[in-house]
């Protein structure tokens, strides 16, 4: 598809700093990106926010939704009480084939349990997970779940490895993608009993699993695949972001306390700043939604404008790319593995 | 006690480097640290590592162990089949009063089961907890447990909130230590079940509870403590070790490709080296395993003859400050509320 063809729906209640950041997100992803955005959220409060964006009529619209779904609210309440919640239109408008992905910076729960009941799982999955992707000195290293699944059964786990092996073969070209489980050792009697689990299963599959990783794994390029809880695989994601700001400002500290530090920052501050770049969230934007039927990007909490633009960027590659086409695909070849632990285990 | 006084048992058969790097660096804290240790472990490989090292016979000596925890031994094999494995015989030195504390870079389990086995607990408390500390810009953050409990129930996880407050009361003078519990949000509905327990007691407890915190709190020094079982602090642990390294390598790669990249980095480096420092396990050395009836420092399995000799460091310090004795007698504060918890909880 033709990337002006693409319609995104932007989840304007979504995220600490809704709906101003979505709205003025949403628009310079219209301006910047030659894509199309529908604005879902109450009306009054968009129009509100745009009022002085004087975006492009032919590619920013609106469809109002009287609910918002808060941060406290449990995931459920999409079902129970909030049909009306502009997470839940905005699935409902990919479903109704009106938009071809939606981005949301809301309560991820939320946004997980809207998307599952209106568009559904790709055939065979069970849950769907949040990849993201995290930087190496040389590439990246696509860590799966960072925050959909706070609790996972084994069988659950392993099918976000076969997940995330699909994507990095199918959609990164990465051919047999090497396959870690985040333990706190190497060894396989290390671990929780999830992973002492969901280790065996991963060893006895036809993925390329190089056992169990711990932490400093994930960045050293060691393996293409992190399979790891939401529970863990959030934290990980916010420490990075922590650390990485805190190493940064630590540096700058002992920059000023050298006589000629200033001028040597100077010189060097490109560069800072383009490492900076590699693990800042608002470049990043968003991490897909993998698993279920269509395409769904979730945002980071605080995100700004310039995050919601690059979440918008995410689902229009993850729309050109044929993500959901080549997931179910790719999850065929899987189909009886699956099958067989998804049955045995408790 | 005077530091001349005190001598250390260091475990020469724990770490991935064992006995070279163990011997090394315990040789190396007798030199310059102006404390005694003992090799503990298999006594003809502790001779053949000491040749050439030059040991001062009055500061440096062994005690015979003929058996040895591996890394993938489970925590239990200590009572069960090697009750002459090198760290059962260190932590019955230190029962004897032979030594004053206990090193060890080996299975951190094993050497918990050890502690607890030999030595016993602080009255009223259930479970041991490592607390390590991690760095923020103008301080640390003290984590506990980094690696000790994989799996804990909520009444337990309390108590390392507690042990966390006496320490950094007691030990650091911080008059009103900020706790806060590691979730994947701050609202108090986010978070497993265990994290959601968890927050109930705290919030109803005597200690300063801010709330639910998230990875990226860690390093900004908004709270002097974090909460979180040991499964999740080892990863936290572990990404920052593996981010820190990441990270540095990124932008010494940047800096390569700017035009006067060198010359400028040359100036900032001391700056560079001393930030890089801060995050650098050698030089923490080793985490004190809080709880126990006496003086007990992990080591990284990884750890060097530098980490070793600053984990001796660490332990001559836990020594001097007398932490189990204020540890108890801060516990003692706290004995209705551990003991309510305890007893209610499933």
């Amino acid at each position: 598809m033709h990337p002006q063809q693409i319609t995104i729906a932007v989840d304007a209640m979504g995220g600490d700093k809704a709906p101003s950041a979505a709205v003025r997100g949403a628009v310079d992803a219209a301006r910047d990106l030659e894509v199309k955005v529908v604005l879902v959220g109450r009306e009054q409060d968009i129009e509100r926010e745009l009022e002085g964006l004087d975006p492009d009529p032919d590619k920013v619209s609106i469809v109002h939704a009287p609910d918002v779904v808060t941060m406290s609210d449990a995931p459920t309440v999409v079902f129970r009480k909030k049909r009306d919640a502009s997470i839940m239109i905005a699935f409902s408008l990919a479903k109704e084939k009106k938009v071809h992905g939606v981005v949301s910076a809301g309560n991820s729960g939320a946004t997980m349990a809207s998307a599952v009941f209106t568009l559904g799982m790709v055939p065979g999955l069970d849950r769907p997970a949040i990849a993201g992707c995290l930087p190496t000195p040389c590439g990246f290293t696509m860590v799966i779940d960072i925050g959909a699944n706070i609790k996972c059964k084994p069988h659950q786990l392993f099918q976000f490895g076969i997940m995330g092996d699909v994507y990095l073969r199918h959609i990164d070209g990465i051919k047999r993608p090497r396959v870690g489980l985040l333990s706190i050792g190497e060894e396989d009697t290390k671990g929780n009993e999830l992973v002492k689990l969901v280790h065996h299963m991963l060893k006895d599959s036809p993925l390329n699993f190089v056992g169990n990783v711990e932490g400093r794994d994930v960045f050293s390029g060691a393996v293409d695949l992190v399979v790891c809880d939401g529970f863990v695989g959030n934290v990980l994601l916010k420490v990075s972001e922590g650390l990485g700001g805190a190493l940064f400002d630590m540096i700058e500290n002992e920059v000023q306390k050298l006589p000629s530090g200033r001028q040597g920052f100077e010189t060097i501050q490109p560069a800072f700043l383009e490492a900076k770049k590699r693990i800042d969230y608002e470049e990043v934007g968003g991490a897909p939604l993998l698993g279920i039927n269509g395409v769904g990007i979730i945002g980071h909490g605080a995100s700004t404008p310039k995050a919601i633009k690059n979440a918008v960027r995410v689902a229009q590659e993850m729309v050109i790319k044929r993500v959901e086409y080549f997931l179910a695909e790719g999850i065929k070849e899987y189909e009886n593995v699956i099958k067989s632990l998804a049955f045995t285990i408790p």
